[in-house]
Order: C-alpha cells, then structure tokens, then sequence
C-alpha cells in the first residue's frame, strides 16, 4: 500500500522541491503519517530530503527522521552542520538517538557532544555504555513515572503537564523516592478508576520486570509471553533505569530471526538490509564461511585420497572393469564440487527469502507485486562470478601442489568449481524469485533441495570439463 | 525468571489442591500475574488445573486459560463438561477462542455452538470462515469505537462504560453510521485533548488501513513499520470488521521466522512446539523430507554411473593405478551418503536452534541455565535411528535391484547410510547445545559446517564398513 502510494506521489513532491512550494511542502509534512512520509523520502538524495523536512517543524521533521532507516540516516546527517545536528539530536527519541550516534564517526560525535544540553549528554553516554546484545541497548529511558500517592485525578493532571510525545504513557510506573520500581498502573485502569482513589490503593504490585544487563532476547521473549507493550528494566538496586517498547521487541525478533537464518545458511550476520549491503562487504561475508567450508572439504578429499590408495588393489578381484582415471579424480574432488555449489546456493536462497520475508509483496501496483530488482540480480551474479574465481583458483592451486595430481587435472577441478558456484548461486536465486511468483513459500524451495539439485549438475559438469580438458 | 519461579513455587501449589485450601488457592489466583500462573500450571495435570482455576472468578480464569498454550488449552477443555465449556468460550476474547476452537473436534463444536450466546455465535462463525494466513484469521473483533461528533469528555464517558476487558482501548476508531473507518484517535490523545473539544476536530484523518484479506505477515511487516499497537482491517466497503494486536504481531514474527527455518532445515513446519510434538508426526514431517533428498540422490549416483561407465576405458591411459572396485562403489554414492547425514543433522540443528531462540535461558537458578531435558536427547537418538533404517533399507534396495551391483555391496550402503544419519544427527544435536553452554550463539554452528563434519565422516566410515564386509 505505502510502496504504491509513493511511486504515486513523488513526482509531485520533486515539482513541489524544484518550485519552492512553501505552501505545498508544509502541508505534505503535516497531512500524512510520519511513516509514510519517511518511505516516500527513500527515493530522494539527502540534500532534498532536508529540503522537504525543514518546512515541518522541529517535532515533526524529528519523527519523521526516525521512521528513516538507520544506513539512511547516517547519510542524511553527514549533510548537517554541527548547530542543527544537535537541535535534531535533542529532540530524538533516546534509544533512536543512541542507535544514530554509535554509527557516525566518532570525532564527530566528541566534536558534538558539547552542543548538546548536559542531561540530554548524560543519558546518551548511559545508553552508549551498555553492550551490544543487552537489554540495555534497546531501551528507552522516555518512560510516564508517578509516584505512589496521589490521586487518580492528580495522577491525570501531571501526565498532561508531562505530556510525552511518545505513546509510553500506556505503562505508569510508580516509583519510590529512591526511583524503586513499586507498582504499574496502565492508563487504561487510571481511565476507568474513580478520580479520587490513591494511586497505591489500585496499583498491580507484582510487577514484572527485568534487568538491564540481560540479553535482549531474554527480554524480548518475556515481553512476548506477557503480551506486554512496554516491559521495564531495573538496574542491581532495582531501581527503574528505561523501558523496551512492543515496537524495538518485535524489530529485534526480525533481526535475531534474520540473524539466525543467515548463519544456518552459512553467510555471516549484516548490518543493513542485503540490498542496502556494499557488494565488498557481501564478498567477505559470505567468502569467509565458503573458504572455511572448502578447506573442510579439501580435508575429506584428502581422506578419500589416503583410503582409495591403500585400497587400489581391491580392483583385481571383482569381474567388472573398475573405473577409469577420470572418475579417480571425480571420485576424490565431488565432495568438494558439491559442497561450493550448495554452499554458495543456499547462501543466495537464504538472502533473498529473508529479503522477501521482511519486504511484503506491494499488492496495490497491479504487475509489480513480485517485482525484483533487475540490479540486485546482476549483482548477485557478480557476487557468483568472484567468489567461484577464488574459490576455483584456491581449489586448482591445493589440487595441483598439495594433492600433486598434475596441472592439467587441477585445471579441471578449479574451473568445475568456478562453474558450480556460479550454477548455484544461479538456482539459489532463482528458484525463490520462481517460487514467489507462483504464489508460494519462497522459503519451500529450502537448502537441502537446491544442494540436491546441484549434487546432480556438478557430475554432469564435472564429467564434461574433465573430457573437454583430459 | 519466572521458570525458576514455577519451579519454587509448584510444591505448595500442589499441597493447597491436596488440602483443598480455598484460601490459599484464591489468593494465588489473585496475586499473580496471569501469565506467571499460567506458567505455574503448565507442569500440572488438566484436572489439578481445573481444582485450580475454579478459585478463580470467571473473568480471571479466561484471562489465565489464555495465556496457556494452545495445545494445553486443547487437552484442558476436553475435560469440562458443554455448559462450563461454552461458560469460557462465551468471556474468552474473539481470537484465542476461535484459534481453540478450530483446534477442536468438528462434532464437539457444533454442540457447543447452540450454548453460545447469538452475537457471540456470530462471530466465531465469521472469524472461522478467514483463510489461514490471512490477516483475519489473527485479528480481534474486540476494539474501542465512538462516533465523530461527541466531545472528549463524553468520549471518556462512554469509555468508562464500555470498559474494555482488553488494552485495545488504547487506539479508539471513529466510525460513521454505515461503520466505515473515519478516524483514529489514541487515548494519549484524547487525555492530552481540552475536554471540551469534539472528536472529529482533534481526529487523525488519513487512517492507515488493510484489507482483512491480505496476507497476514504483511499486516504485520506494515503495523512493525509504523509501531503501531493495533492495525486497523476493513471489508471490501470500508467498513472496520477487527484489529490486529501488537502481541499476536509478535507471535506471527515468532511463527513465520520458525516456518521459514525450518523449511531452509528440511522439516515441514510443525503446529506445536518441537519438544511438544508427537513422536510420529516428526518422524513424517522430517522423513518425507529426507526420502525425497536421497531419491534425489539416487538420480545423482545414476547419472554418475552412467558417466562412470563410458569413461572408464580412460583408465588405460595414465601411469597411475585406477582406483579399486570399494572406490567406485564409494565414487558411486558418497553423495548419497552424504546428503543423508547432512540432512538428518540440519534437520536436528535447525529444530534445536529454533527451540533455543524460543525459549530464553533460564538464568534465576544456578545450574540450570542451559539445561537440556535429557528426554528429548533421547528422543532424537529413537528418531535418527528410526530415520537412518527406513533409509538405509531403501537405499539397499535401490542399490541392490535398481543399481544391480550384488547384495553384498548394497548392505554396505545401506548400513553405511543407517550409521551417517546417527552420526549426522548427533552433530546436529550435540553441537547446538554446546555452543549454548559455552555461552556462544547456537546457531554459529550452522548447516554447512555440520554437513562438512559429516562429509569427512561419510568418507571414513563408508571405506571401513567396505572393508569390513567385502
């Protein structure tokens, strides 16, 4: 719905930019949701984006800015100077804030850090100390606290006065003098309490809660089975330290999600989203686990190698012809042919079905519901092409000067290699792209059945590069 | 934390169901949260849960019952007699109840519906007419709705009456009198509004919306990318027919990312929890799988051995001794060998990595942290061995009949097969659970790599098997 709708309206908004349109501008920034506003953006450069958001006010262009993609973000502040970086800065969510700034470089961050008002300083350098996978990291400190004793009516009052532009208001935490978690009261009992009633008199006690130094699953996991919208984390003294909100648990379960797809299917875990990934990077990612592997799998041509020597006589004793040299070689090398091959095509198969996965069909453009773009393809065939080139070329220089099998036969080997990445890679690709388009569960086509495809091209391809070359 | 929690608490849990101590029991009802009790009771039998909840007032023990799994809920009411039934189905929420009920005997359902009150009736008739991975078929029929034209004031008023059993009160719709979606307003709003003010002035407008027929994961992927807490679904009119929660959004993550890996693993996807799934039904949903592969397989050494055949003359050729008649037969189906124990191993990592990512280390009791139920081990082994002979057998039979290469070398392969299915299966299950213990992610430990540890064992134990019987 959101895709359609803003390949519909950006040339409107790019007119609106060329001619200045005040007016027009203005009211595109307060009309519709932040969230969509921010998806249409993605097609513009930074510096017109910037254009468009400085006729929303502060408030709403820091909205906005936060429904932007992090790897977005970080190149749309590059565009700032150090005054209005830090006006953003300010007025962001905390937890959005802190995501940003561990990004950006950080002399920059200590160039900007003292334009920054010192309580706002003071909860970013908190929010920065906490590693990487805990509770911590995705947390908020914008929480609604009342304490104990005061009226519903009171409890009301404050919250206005407080009024948080965040929907944290949900969740009321009542906290002691000593910033103790005490009690929870949800807006909705606070809403449908008599006015007049002591806030500890109708407060659930028993809170639920958990500690900031505890892995981010743990949490999310919790929350999820309490169904909760905000779960609140407490320091060693349980003391209320912030909140993770429904919103970061359910985009944390895509990233572990995401996270865990891609290490069964052997490509080590990315930052951004594949398409949004550096083709450089993708290489490492991905080359690293296909060089670990083919090593693993050289060391079982080895055995192989060591066990058919020492059982080469067994040939006399049968009636039938035993094999020729080409098998030998085959014979020694298969299990590495089909372990690249396999490899590298359960590599594409798990990135694009994770791709589809987190990017819904756009139902709303008749013809483009399963487009994929014709680039990403292209470069996933470059991405075939370099890792095969290397792969081929490591496996020809172990078979010739390790195995000692001659250079003729190494040629063979690597070129079959380069070749089965490449055929791989190819089915991988495609057969989820094939398989969406038919209506089904890209994620059916899975890695056992590709490998399975490929045990059976890479015999093919070998036995014919081997009496194309010998 | 709260697993440790059931664990402490359970021994006087079970002495106040044996001393029927009213008191008591009520007051454990009362005290807890809901989902902690629910927790409790999942290591009791269905009749000491019911002794249990009965203490309980009826809208507390639907709110408890909800919390349980669907499978326990499913045993649990097999138990109750029609009119206690339809008692919990009539105060359970419109989702849970429906998902229960299409869980449920054909037959027992049509004798309950009569019990139901109309409305009721009504609409567990038209949610369980929603396709199963349709957006409908998550959402609640439960949610706040007032016309435009009252004031803040009273809109608080007519909340207060409604009261909600739920949170949905937190985004209330506003509807036209033909029920179309006209307006959204939160209740942080409508708190932070001047009372006086009519509702279809302070109203959001451009209402994010879908269609109730749309896929439900992409429901999900557009409320996580507005941070919504509700998704509002209309009809083909317009009309508001549900919302979906932000809670059963985190579950359809949570199922949809279990789907998908186990679909890359080669398992058809399984209604419950693995540890909660008969013995059976894995056996068929990861079987039919693997007899697909090695049929696979199978074509692959058949297309091999057509190759093998017609070059084999080329043996004259080299200076090199040709490999043995145990070479070739290995040559043959080392791929068979190979993607069997490869399988069978993904197959156990995947499920085991999923359990863990599931299920969040348990770090209240020392010890206990990692704990894997011994049973389930176990477990794995009878599934593996099982597995291993169906496919050993059919290989030998292929081998024998099909392949035509003497009884003696066909055992070879079919004991060969038998024994890398155990083995590979041990990898993937060991492997995960030590990775967890040594407080590493489980799922590093990812497919490829055990199908290159099963790869060089496949070459080992095939030749020693070949020795030993030929």
């Amino acid at each position: 719905m959101p895709d359609a709708y803003s390949s519909l309206i950006l040339p409107d908004v790019r007119l609106m930019v060329q001619e200045e349109d005040r007016h027009g501008l203005t009211e595109f920034c307060r009309v519709l949701h932040p969230a969509v506003i921010a998806n249409i953006l993605e097609e513009l450069e930074p510096r017109e984006v910037w254009a468009i958001l400085d006729h929303a006010d502060l408030r709403l262009r820091v909205e906005i800015f936060e429904y932007i993609n992090l790897r977005r973000q970080t190149e749309m502040v590059a565009e700032l100077d150090k005054r209005r970086l830090s006006e953003l800065l300010e007025e962001m969510s905390p937890d959005d804030r802190v995501d940003l700034l561990s990004r950006m470089p950080h002399d920059r961050v200590q160039d900007l850090l003292p334009l920054i008002a010192q309580a706002e300083r003071n909860d970013i350098r908190r929010l920065l100390s906490y590693e990487e996978h805990s509770a911590g990291s995705i947390m908020t400190t914008e929480y609604a606290s009342l304490p104990a004793d005061i009226t519903v009516n009171q409890a009301l009052q404050r919250l206005r006065e407080q009024a948080p532009n965040s929907e944290t208001i949900y969740y009321i935490y009542i906290l002691n003098s000593a910033r103790r978690l005490e009690g929870l009261i949800s807006l909705r009992e606070l809403i449908l309490a008599r006015p007049e009633s002591v806030l500890s008199d109708i407060m659930q006690r028993d809170v639920i809660r958990m500690r900031v130094d505890e892995d981010r699953e743990d949490v999310v996991q919790e929350l999820a089975r309490y169904n909760f919208i905000a779960m609140p984390l407490v320091d060693t003294e349980d003391r209320l330290v912030g909140i993770v909100t429904h919103d970061d648990a359910l985009d944390v379960v895509q990233e572990e999600a995401t996270e865990d797809a891609y290490r069964q299917g052997a490509v080590e875990p990315l930052r951004d989203d594949y398409e949004d990934t550096p083709m450089l990077t993708i290489l490492w990612k991905r080359g690293i686990w296909l060089l670990v592997l083919s090593v693993v799998a050289l060391m079982t041509a080895g055995v192989a190698d060591i066990y058919a020597q020492s059982t080469a006589e067994g040939g006399a004793r049968a009636s039938e012809a035993p094999p020729g040299l080409t098998s030998a070689l085959i014979f020694l090398f298969i299990p590495l042919v089909m372990a690249s091959g396999g490899n590298a095509g359960s590599q594409s198969a798990t990135l694009f079905i994770r791709m589809f996965a987190l990017q819904p069909a756009d139902a709303a453009v008749p013809g483009m519901e399963y487009h994929v773009d014709r680039d990403l393809i292209l470069r996933e065939f470059a991405i075939a092409a370099s890792m095969g080139a290397v792969l081929g070329a490591m496996d020809f220089l172990f078979v010739w000067l390790w195995f000692d099998k001659g250079v003729d036969r190494a040629a063979v080997v690597g070129l079959t290699v380069f070749l089965i990445v490449i055929l791989g890679t190819t089915a991988g690709t495609m057969l989820p792209i094939l398989f969406r388009r038919m209506g089904m569960d890209p994620a059916i086509m899975s890695n056992p059945l590709i490998a399975a495809i490929v045990d059976v091209l890479g015999i093919v391809i070998f036995y014919e590069v081997a009496m194309a070359l010998l």
